[in-house]
């Protein structure tokens, strides 16, 4: 859950029991090094580390400019300068440099999204020993996935917060639901498969492994513990009524991604959802986000912010993790 | 499951020990009437029947003209007539003529797809001791429902086939995954709720009461049932793997529906999904599809047939309608 922890609620999650994880994907090597001591010191249980594998897309000036066209009326509005934006963390691929790094930690698990990196890449990872997983959001990419030796596949349904890790065709239509996804999965996999989507409690974890998961993960229900370090106005969005309203919006960083409907997402939506053909491709729409999401958080307001979330915030809970992890009832 | 099954479907399942159902959305009075005589006669156990209860809307030449104009490729291609479409089988909402033929049979169960009748027609089902059941796709709708007093809630989740069952608001970004809605509505109302959604098998219905449901609504399993009248490319479609992409579509009938992605859905949809503009309203949508799926169809081709089907139609089964409800476990 990049953005929203660092190895606190990792540790916490291994320590209870669960398989905690580390986002890595907006984190610079000097942080990924900072950050993977004081996991593997805190913790002598197994932990999952995870990164994004895309492809960093070319930069286009045509694009950028229609990007920041159609965000010039909030700029306006706040008194930002669409000339003075400064750079901030992206998105960063998993590359050599980044397994340099992950070498003398040697993680338990590591767990991909966006599919997986170039052979000898993973070949690297798998050397040393770890443990390799992926999401799935069909049953191609489940299959193509088992081909290529991971130990475990997740299933993400499409009710599952953050971004859809759909790698081998972009056709939303073919994303399904948990109840759907999981069985089709299921039946056609020999390797474990990890439920995600929608799954915020024990009952949750008890439906999801009748439909035949081996284990679940789950990310929403995470947000609101003592040791995430969700900003006031996700945290408050995910308490309020507004987040039983989801959708898919590529408005923040250039993919589709799930989280709770807040003005950016309504305002520059096109159709159905909140996908819009203006914003440039991932990760490169989070540059020109960046200024307007700082100004109107230092307001107190979310209308700029990825108020990532699942569609099951239900699970949400004021606790430690360790607690939250011990209510899934998976041991 | 209007247009696939008669009273042998129905029957069956009721004598297995489900709650068998007749759909009545697109029969006439007369055949209501036969339909219901021979439920009745064949089966003492309880059964339900559905009706759709949408306000008919007004007709708009200039919404049907635009709606021919972008079929008539179509029309062109197979050497139909767009000035001469008969009128067929529309789709009827419940009314007071509808509930004096049911009124000498009163069913056990009487179910309602996009919310309710009129309270005094409600009154009437409600007084000859009919119990009451509807859809809900939101939790709004559920407490809604709750609120006019329905004995039990069905919550379709958005991987359930056949058209969606919304009624307060249309905005399709408010449609939850089972995973999700499921939880969300358990944990709103006090009266039953019943999981529709992606339920295919004995697996599925554990997971559902898992999650809290009292019972659960299974259709796409049914379509393949020695029972069902499902067409020929219908079946065929179920089959292949096809059957994995489906999408909501307005294109059949003018509201939006689950069916597997075929030609006519390709060709028309706008922006993701199959949705699109020029569909004139339910059900005036069916009209000028009719000729195009009668003469494909004719082919052995579904290009222009309602392909209905949740998205998991992996617990399509070639038995008898007995055996498949056995086989769900519930009892």
């Amino acid at each position: 859950m990049a953005g929203v922890q660092d190895h606190r609620l990792a540790v916490a999650v291994s320590n209870a029991g669960g398989l905690g994880s580390l986002p890595g994907a907006m984190l610079s090597l000097d942080v990924l090094k900072a950050e993977l001591t004081q996991l593997s010191a805190k913790t002598d249980k197994n932990y999952n580390v995870n990164f994004f594998c895309h492809t960093p897309p070319l930069f286009s000036e045509a694009r950028e400019a229609t990007w920041r066209t159609a965000l010039k009326p909030f700029y306006d509005e706040l008194g930002l300068d669409l000339n003075n934006i400064p750079s901030g963390p992206g998105r960063t691929p998993f590359t050599h440099e980044t397994a340099d790094v992950l070498e003398a930690f040697r993680p338990p698990v590591v767990s991909f999204h966006f599919g997986l990196p170039a052979a000898d890449l993973l070949a690297r990872v798998r050397g040393w020993g770890s443990k390799i997983i992926s999401s799935a959001t069909t049953l191609q990419e489940a299959l193509w996935l088992e081909s290529q030796g991971v130990d475990a596949v997740i299933a993400q349904g499409l009710e599952a917060g953050g971004h859809r890790g759909h790698f081998l065709d972009h056709d939303l239509t073919h994303q399904m639901g948990t109840f759907a996804l999981l069985p089709h999965i299921v039946q056609a996999v020999k390797i474990p498969v990890i439920a995600a989507g929608g799954i915020a409690d024990a009952a949750g974890v008890k439906a999801a492994l009748a439909l035949g998961a081996a284990a679940v993960q789950v990310g929403t229900a995470y947000l609101l513990c003592d040791e995430a370090t969700t900003s006031p106005v996700h945290r408050a969005a995910l308490k309020s009524a507004n987040a039983r309203h989801t959708a898919l919006t590529n408005l923040f960083t250039g993919r589709p991604a799930r989280g709770i409907v807040n003005r950016l997402m309504r305002e520059l939506s096109e159709g159905g959802g909140a996908i819009s053909s203006k914003a440039p491709e991932f990760p490169l729409a989070t540059g020109a986000i960046a200024p307007l999401r700082a100004a109107a958080e230092k307001a107190g307001s979310g209308d700029f912010s990825p108020l990532w979330s699942g569609q099951n915030a239900t699970g949400c809970r004021e606790i430690g993790a360790a607690a939250l992890t011990l209510s899934l009832g998976m041991r």
